[in-house]
């Protein structure tokens, strides 16, 4: 067997990586979901503060998206 | 054994990338349904804000969506 | 053993794929019947509103269709 | 070992995709069940409704069946 | 089998360390989400208060982040 060949086989374990990119993915709906949903709640109670309610949460929603995000991309790097 | 079987033996552990696909999707599911099921609510208790509600709940429904395609995109990606 | 029987044996991790496509209907799932739900609620709260909150439903359920669909057909692709 | 027999043994992966079928289901029941319960409270709350509240969930029940659907046949086809 | 082969294979499990990194950022999802939720109801009953209950909010967000992104960049240095 050739040392080339072998080290192919070795690093064919990287799909399973895909898994973390769709457990991040998980994590990101469930937070900005939360989040989200919550918002529109807040919206109904408080109609005039729409716009105010929408930048919090979308500046809440920014610390959600870099995790998730930042997961995704190590998984596809750890996978490579 | 010629060396471009086992190579197509070492490419085939890609389809596990799929359960990555499916578990993104979970996450799209929860994160726009909460945000989608609290905006239906929102709308039955303030009628009048029908479509800025609507319009809220696609921006928040982005970053959901941003991810979980994401995540389904570097599955594919993976399992290649 | 021969070329083509071996070369069959590799390309039978595929099923596996079969449950990220489950995965992905369970998110859709989830999702759908999240918005659906809320959306029922609403309409006996607010009769007069049944027509469009079930086009702002159909509008909000149009972006879990988009990731589970997609999950599924990456699903499919990846089996291959 | 006869060849025909390890054919056999290779081909056998395929039951697992039943998996990603069941999976599919468990998905078409969470979310029809969750619109189906609401229609129900819904019309009980608005019993002068109950025609156009089941159009609705039969309307919103579609796009969970068309995942599910979907689910599912990818399921056997990978199987195959 | 040479010595620096077998390493290469030893360390080729390295792609089940993103499954590290998805759980992580289910985490942080869960957490960050539980926060800004209850932070974007709290604004909607004392409007008057949104400005310092989103800084509360990023604060103790920070708190999570830093578990989170730590468990992610500890995956991909073990993925390495």
């Amino acid at each position: 067997m050739s040392l080339a060949l072998l080290q192919e086989v070795a690093t064919n374990f990287g799909p399973i990586a895909a898994i973390g990119a769709g457990l991040a993915a998980i994590g990101g709906g469930i937070g900005v979901g939360k989040i989200g949903g919550a918002a529109m709640e807040a919206m109904a109670r408080q109609p005039e503060m729409q716009g105010k309610l929408q930048g919090s949460a979308i500046v809440l929603i920014a610390f959600i998206e870099a995790v998730a995000l930042f997961g995704v991309v190590v998984s596809f790097l750890v996978a490579g």
